[in-house]
C-alpha cells in the first residue's frame, strides 16, 4: 500500500527548533514577570471532566470543546442503558460516549482547582498557568486549534491593588520583549452596566456589550444597527451614538463620564475604581501614554463584573496580544461563591505572530555550540571527546561530528548549526597537541596548543 | 441541583505551586543536559492523525490510545455513508467519528515530524522533546493517564560516538539530580539476536525478548516455564538458563559472551558495539560502577536494532527511570527508510516519586517573597508600593498584601509564603521615612531609615 506524506492534524502546530528558541522567549519573559510579582505556577489536566466543562462557555462554545472518547468499548455502556443508537443524534449521544474533554481555556479549570481543593489553599491565592488549549474552531491566519494561554489569576482579594499590580505586569512584560508602543486600554464593566442603566436598558446589558465589543471590527453604525434590532429605542441610541463620538474624539472621557453617569451610584462606583487604578499608577510613576480609558472597551466574556483591560497594539494591524479583568464570583459556577478573583492573560501565538512581523526577536546565540569538533576518524574523535567533556565540565556547549565523513559536509553542517568556532584535530594536532580552530563569523584560522587552548578559556588543561 | 465538589479526571493530575517547583527542577536540570549536548527542542501537537499512531504500538496500544471524537454533528458523516449504527460495535465505529487521537509517546510524533518535514531538515538531526503523553490504562501507583517523556534523540547517524553521548546526558542529568547509586544496564539488541540464533530460536526473538523484558519481576523460572510454553525445546532452555546464571553472579559477563556467541556474526557486531561504547567511556574517565553490561536486558520496544540501555537504582523499589536504544529504521513506518536513530527518554514522573521518597528535592528558597509588604491602609499601602516597585525595577521579588485586613491575618499569610522578611510602613514610619523589617527565620526585628534600607542592598534610595 502506498503511503501519504503524514502530517499534524489541521490548525496544529509543530515548532521546530528555531520557532521554539522565540516561543520560549516569550514564555520565560512572561513567566519572570509572573514569579516577580509573587504568582506561583500551577498546571492542570489537559483533560477534565466534560461536566466540567460543558455550560461555561456558552452554547457556541460547548460546540467547540474536543470531546475524548471513552475508552475501551465505549458503545457498551451505552447499549447496555438500552439507547439505540439510530435513535440518536449526535449531540444526545456524545455525553454517553465522552466522559472527558479537552481543556477549552485555562480559567474554568483553575476555578475547579480553587473548589476542589480550598480547604489546601492560602487566600489570596495568585497562581500563573501557561500551557495549551483547544478548540475545534475552524483553522485560519492566526486562529489555531491548539494555543497557549498565559494566564495570572488572584483569587480572594477584593483589593484594586491587584488590578494595579496586573497593569504593572502588562507593561513590564511587554516593556521586556520590546513591542513598541502598546497600549493598555481600560474600563469597568459597572461602568457598562451605568450606561445601560442610564439610557434605560439595564435589562439589555449583554446585548449593549456585545454589541460594543464588535465596534473595533464593524464601527459606530453598525453597532447602532444590531442595538436598534435588539430592541433598543430611539432615545437610548442617539445617547450611546453621543458616547462613542465622546470615545472615539476626546483624549480625556473622565468628565464625559462623570456627567453622564451621575446619577447612576454603580456607574460611578466603576468610574471611583478607574480613577484609583489611574491614580495609583500615576503615583508610581507609569508612563501616561501608555494606559487610557477606553469607555467603549466591553470584553467578550460574561462573567467580568468590575475593571477590564485589554492591550493592543494600534495601527499595527494585530488584535488584543493582552486582557484581563475582574470577576466577582467565577467558582460560583461550582457552587462555591463569594470569592472574587481578577487576572490578566497573555495571548502568546498572536504575541509571536507580532514580534515575526515587527522582526522583535534576538539571535538566540546561546542556543548553538560555541565549539564543534570535526571528526577525522577513531583516534582523532577519542581525543576530541576528552577535550570536549572537560568543556562540558566547565558548562561550556560543544560536540562532535558523530561520523567521520567527508570534511566539506561536516563543515557545511557546522555553518547550518551556525556554530561559534569549528575545532579540528587530526593526526598532526594530536602529535603536536595542538588544535585548529577557525572563527566561523570573521573565518579567522589558527593553530594553537591545546594547553595554550584551555588557558585562554580560563581552564587547566 | 445541587453540585457534586469538582474534580481532575481520574488518573489525571493537578500540579499545585509546590509540586510545580520540584517538577521544574527535574525538567530543567534535563533540559539543561540536553542542551547542553547540542539537542535542540521541539514540541508536536497532543492530537495526532488517528491514523498516524494506530498500528505503532501493537495491539494492547491501539486500545489504550485516547481517541477525539470528531467536532460537529460527528454522526451525520457516518450516517451519510449510509451506516446502521445500530450494527456497529465501537472499534468498527470509532474511524467514523474519530479523525483524531491523542499523543501516546514522543517517538511515534518524532518520526512523523522527520518524514514530513525531512526536505528542511539538517541531518543528523539532534532533538529534544519534554511534552506530556496520554494512555488509557488502569491508574495505579505510579501509573497515571497523563504524564511526562523526555526524550533526546539523534536521527541519520550511525556512529557509536551517539550511544556514548546519549549515556554521558544520562550519567550527567542524574549525577545533577543527586540520584545516590544509580547504575546504566547496557545490552544490544544483536546479541539478543544472536542468543536466538545459537539456541537456535532465531524465529522466536519477538517472544525472547518480551520473555526476558519481564526476568525482574517474574523471575528465571517463570521466564523458562514462559519460553518453553511458547515452543523453546529443551536444549534452548537449558543454555538460556546457563546464561541467566552467569548475567545474574558474573561481575564481567563479557568472556561467557564472547565463547556464547563466537561462531555467530551478529551477536559478535554486538559485542563489539558494547565493547567500543565501554572502551570509550573508560576513556573518558567515565564511573566504572556506574555502567554494567546485562545481557538478559531486553526493552520492551519491538523497533530497537541495536544498543540498548535502562538506568535504575538497585534495591530502590522503583523500576527504570531512564532509557533508550538504537532503532535502524523509525521513520520506515512512514515510508522513509534508512534513517538509524538512537535516543534516550527520562520517566519524569517516575523520577519525581523517587526522589520524593529520597528526599532529593533542594527548598527552591528562590521561589519565595523576599520582602513582604504589610497593608496598613491607602496611604501607607502607596507608599509601600513606590519601595516595591523599586526592588522589582532591581529583580527583587516582592509583594504587598493586598488589602488592609488585620495584621494577624497578613502575617499568617507571610508565614505560609515562608517569605524572607516582612517590610512594614506604617504611619510613623510614614512621617520618618524609616521602614520596619522582620527576619522571619530569626525573628530579628529591626526599624531603619529608608535609605538606609536602600543603601544596605546596594541601591539608590
Amino acid at each position: 500500500m502506498s503511503q501519504q506524506k503524514p502530517s499534524a492534524p489541521r490548525g496544529m502546530r509543530d515548532f521546530g527548533p528555531e520557532e521554539m528558541f522565540r516561543r520560549n522567549y516569550i514564555f520565560s519573559t512572561i513567566r519572570k514577570t509572573f514569579e516577580k510579582y509573587g504568582f506561583l505556577p500551577l498546571e492542570t489536566p489537559a483533560m477534565e471532566k466534560l461536566e466540567t466543562l460543558t455550560g461555561k462557555y456558552g452554547e457556541e462554545g460547548d460546540r467547540l470543546i474536543f470531546k475524548v472518547l471513552n475508552s475501551g468499548d465505549f458503545l457498551k455502556a451505552a447499549r447496555e442503558k438500552g439507547i439505540d443508537l439510530s435513535q440518536y443524534n449526535s449531540l444526545q449521544l456524545v455525553k454517553h460516549i465522552s466522559e472527558r474533554a479537552m481543556r477549552y481555556d485555562l480559567t474554568v479549570p483553575f476555578a475547579r482547582y480553587v473548589v476542589q481543593y480550598h480547604h489546601q489553599l492560602t487566600f489570596p491565592f495568585k497562581r500563573y498557568q501557561i500551557q495549551p488549549v483547544w478548540r475545534a474552531d475552524n483553522p485560519q491566519k492566526g486562529r489555531y486549534r491548539e494555543f497557549y494561554q498565559c494566564d495570572a489569576d488572584v483569587v480572594g482579594s477584593p483589593s484594586l491593588i491587584n488590578e494595579v499590580e496586573l497593569i504593572l505586569i502588562l507593561h513590564e512584560t511587554l516593556t521586556a520583549l520590546d513591542i513598541p508602543g502598546f497600549k493598555i486600554y481600560l474600563n469597568n464593566r459597572k461602568i457598562l452596566a451605568g450606561m445601560a442603566s442610564v439610557i434605560g436598558a439595564s435589562d439589555k446589558l449583554t446585548a449593549l456589550t456585545i454589541a460594543l465589543d464588535k465596534l473595533d471590527k464593524i464601527g459606530h453604525e453598525k453597532v447602532l444597527e444590531e442595538l436598534s434590532n435588539n430592541g433598543f429605542d430611539n432615545n437610548a441610541l442617539a445617547a450611546l451614538n453621543d458616547l462613542m463620538q465622546a470615545a472615539s474624539t476626546q483624549n480625556d472621557v473622565m468628565p464625559f463620564l462623570r456627567s453622564f453617569l451621575q446619577a447612576d451610584e454603580l456607574g460611578m462606583k466603576g468610574i471611583e475604581e478607574i480613577d484609583f487604578v489611574i491614580n495609583t499608577l500615576n503615583s508610581l510613576g507609569f508612563p501616561d501614554d501608555c494606559i487610557s480609558v477606553d469607555m467603549t472597551l466591553a470584553r467578550g466574556l460574561d462573567y467580568y463584573t468590575g475593571c477590564i483591560m485589554e492591550v493592543k497594539v494600534p495601527d499595527s494591524g494585530y488584535g488584543s496580544i493582552a486582557g484581563g479583568g475582574r470577576y466577582d464570583d467565577l467558582t460560583g459556577i461550582f457552587g462555591m461563591s463569594g470569592l472574587s478573583g481578577v487576572g490578566v492573560s497573555f495571548g502568546a501565538d498572536r504575541l509571536y505572530d507580532l514580534m515575526m512581523a515587527l522582526n522583535l526577536f534576538p539571535p538566540f546565540a546561546e542556543n548553538r555550540y560555541t565549539y564543534f569538533f570535526l571528526n577525522f576518524g577513531s583516534d582523532e574523535s577519542l581525543r576530541c571527546m576528552q577535550m570536549i567533556q572537560k568543556l562540558r565540565s566547565h558548562q561550556i556547549k560543544c560536540g562532535i561530528y558523530p561520523d567521520s565523513v567527508k570534511i566539506k559536509k561536516q563543515m557545511e553542517y557546522a555553518d547550518k548549526m551556525h556554530v561559534s568556532f569549528v575545532c579540528t584535530i587530526g593526526s598532526d594536532e594530536i602529535s603536536n597537541q595542538t588544535i585548529g580552530i577557525k572563527n566561523m563569523q570573521t573565518g579567522e584560522q589558527r593553530t594553537i596548543t591545546q594547553s595554550a587552548f584551555f588557558n585562554e578559556l580560563g581552564l587547566l588543561s
